[in-house]
């Protein structure tokens, strides 16, 4: 004690900035450390879930399962065939939800379903019919599907099928329409329906023929090319579609479609760098599904928006949803719209980001950050942050910037709550009217109190601490 | 003085360590500033060539030249009818050269494209009639062409035009035709002969009907592309040949060409990530060409290199070539090569990073340096160093690492020669034995003394300071 006193004091701060200015103002030696306190309320759980003697082996487990998926691209077929899908039934993006508390960009998306599937003969009715209660709703994410934005799939539209071959397991998503004014953003005009009706008589038959005469594509692979190639495979799928192109036209050409066909499949793919993402959202789920159910793991294994809720699921407490609701994104907005006229959070398409990519390899792809009025600093300063919250780093994603370390992996509820440090999730915003369409690009998180809400049912099924054996020490 | 003497000293050191170390030994406050000496024997030449009153806008002059220059790709046609090349007429990279001084890949490419036009029977036999001086040699360069590795081009290949549309001027290049065992590595083999058949019978004439077809294609649009996506333009052209693909391929489809070329087709430009470098270094010379002839530049305008002999050309000194013997470059090898295989450093290919691409923007492409032995911190080491002897920073080509930074562009001898810091070249390396191939890939320079050369020339050209009008001060 005296020899401690002797010395020069070296402070040690944590989290408390009042102590640490004294200190310095007196010319000590101060290291601050980076701390918060974890977010309120949650101490006892903490305690609960830490303690739980399966948690370290049941995230390794997690991870590891995620990490040993492979998305293969196998097929493309109709949803009603893929997914069982009936006439009248709609999936959606996110958590569940009924028409009277649905957005105005899933309502929309829906109306124009209805009018595809023939159900309806304007939008207008359909809207009628939702409200009485006629359209079935389902969230993708319990029929093993995604969707970005409202993530409407209906019967007739043509889902990409990934496999994973060591598994078995599968993963379904729609195709994409491009950007602008399209379906998944809430818009229903006959423009709109007639690409979805082309989609569904040419694409999807065009690039199924193709798929199987080339055999499986390995998405997983392009992932891995797509990060060091600027893609986050979010907002930025620009080399993942060109790659994806450069794999099927060849087959394409060859599949004895016509000629014009071909080209204009060709020019719809080429024309629209965001194709690739409805095959980086399935690759993801597939991944995360592996990782599901696993007693004692605190790895979220789902994030997803229907435009009015947040949700998150959790792989120790199986199918349950913890919501709240979606926050607005902040970012740019394309000409003619501004803060008023975007809905909140909204699509499936957070399930990048809950794999690793997206949000959390921002740093592979800096033109993201620059999109919504960041800087490269910015975009390496997001990724690195969430290293704080998650489990593993993705040894097949790896980025550039960081000398190839692989991008943050694996969101840990526990690590969320005690950091207070939120996901960060980069996404299109759609505008709240339905019929709208995109209004602009930003950066948003999940509402924070749904880490706590799945930290709470994690700590209900928490084993308790094994009691030692006796004479153990 | 006194004042000087009463407070404590700050030394700044410049270049000379020793002193350096004694004033660091002392504990006086240091600041070393990094400084070498020009290089030897330069002194009165940078004199004179600093104080050439025409030297700051003739080099303004060629920067603005080359930045207004915008390549699109117009037409494919045979070397024979683009560039008037006749029977017995080869065209190779680097400064001219005689077949007793060509290296092994020369001679070997050479060797091959005599069989390719039916001049000899056998590679052999081509080899005799080159030593009997048969075989008629000119540098692509003196030909607005470009060749990379050995750089042959002989009537019947196929070539790129691209033209810059506001100016009329062309530059052509021939068709890339993948990695290993080709002629532009030296190789001969009846296999490299039947692909070059099949690329003049089929894949030149499909291209130049796509391009006629489609319209031209901005190779410089996608330079600025590949530059946000991991390519830097020599020996990564990944994300812009899969842009060329996207870009012709509709128009391919509906060329009229069989299903089955066509698709042989996309399946080779797709499966050769180099292809897109043989549109690369066109759309290079065709910017540096558009800066040549500018009394009192000295900006350099090309830098070739034959596997002798490395050359380079200045704006202000013409069509003289500054050679000195190419140097072997250092990197990683192929299985089954080593050092003692490496042919001297060959091609044209260096004037991409004449241009400010290639090794000048490999902080943009990281993956280049981890193929050679480096890591992303050594990318952008070598960029940032590439500032310090360029005139500018290229506006199109912005490096998402230095924070969307334009990429070092425009060599400047006076700087080469005053910081002896000399161009940083990545490139593929040549089996030295004819026949061979490719045997590895690494990094090089220029010889050094090419600069001091340059400068000599450029002194000799230089005019004197204005004497000051009479009555000024």
């Amino acid at each position: 004690m005296t020899a401690l006193l002797r010395r020069d004091p070296h402070v040690i701060t944590a989290g408390v900035g009042l102590l640490a200015d004294a200190v310095e103002s007196q010319a000590a030696r101060l290291t601050r450390v980076e701390w918060a306190p974890p977010m309120a309320g949650t101490e006892a759980d903490l305690a609960r879930v830490l303690a739980d003697p399966r948690r370290a082996g049941a995230n390794a487990q997690a991870v590891e399962r995620v990490f040993a998926a492979r998305a293969m691209l196998v097929d493309l077929m109709p949803a009603g065939r893929a997914l069982g899908l009936r006439p009248g039934e709609f999936l959606h993006a996110g958590p569940p939800i009924t028409w009277d508390r649905a957005s105005g960009p899933l309502r929309g998306a829906l109306m124009g379903a209805a009018v595809l599937e023939g159900l309806a003969e304007t939008p207008e009715a359909a809207a009628d019919a939702g409200a009485r209660g006629e359209l079935a709703l389902d969230p993708c994410h319990h029929h093993r599907a995604v969707g970005p934005m409202a993530g409407v799939i209906s019967p007739s539209m043509w889902v990409f099928v990934v496999e994973d071959e060591a598994t078995g397991r599968k993963a379904f998503c729609s195709l994409n329409e491009g950007l602008g004014t399209v379906l998944r953003y809430g818009a229903y005009s006959p423009a709109v329906i007639g690409r979805l009706r082309w989609m569904s008589s040419v694409l999807g038959p065009l690039l199924a023929a193709a798929v199987r005469a080339h055999g499986p594509v390995d998405i997983t692979a392009i992932l891995a090319q797509m990060v060091q190639m600027g893609d986050e495979a979010h907002n930025r799928n620009r080399a993942g579609t060109l790659m994806l192109l450069r794999d099927l036209l060849p087959a394409a050409v060859e599949s004895g479609f016509a000629a014009a066909q071909v080209a204009d499949a060709a020019r719809f793919v080429g024309g629209n760098d965001h194709f690739f993402l409805n095959l980086a959202m399935p690759a993801c789920k597939l991944a995360l599904d592996a990782a599901r159910d696993i007693p004692g793991s605190t790895m979220v294994v789902a994030m997803a928006r229907n435009g009015t809720d947040f949700g998150i699921q959790v792989s120790g407490t199986g199918e349950e949803w913890f919501t709240a609701p979606a926050l607005v994104p902040e970012g740019l907005y394309l000409a003619g719209f501004g803060p008023a006229d975007a809905n909140p959070d909204i699509g499936d398409s957070a399930i990048t980001e809950t794999a690793g990519l997206g949000g959390f390899a921002m740093a592979g792809a800096p033109a993201i950050v620059r999109l919504v009025g960041g800087t490269a600093g910015d975009a390496l300063a997001s990724t690195r942050r969430m290293y704080e919250i998650t489990l593993a780093e993705h040894p097949m994603f790896s980025l550039p910037a960081l000398d190839f370390r692989g991008t943050p992996a694996g969101i840990d509820t526990v690590l969320v709550v005690r950091t207070r440090i939120l996901p960060q999730i980069n996404t299109g915003m759609a505008g709240k009217v339905a019929g709208t369409g995109q209004v602009g690009a930003g950066l948003v998180t999940p509402p924070p109190e749904v880490f706590p809400a799945a930290l709470r049912a994690l700590a209900g099924a928490a084993q308790p601490p094994q009691a030692r054996p006796p004479g153990s020490r």
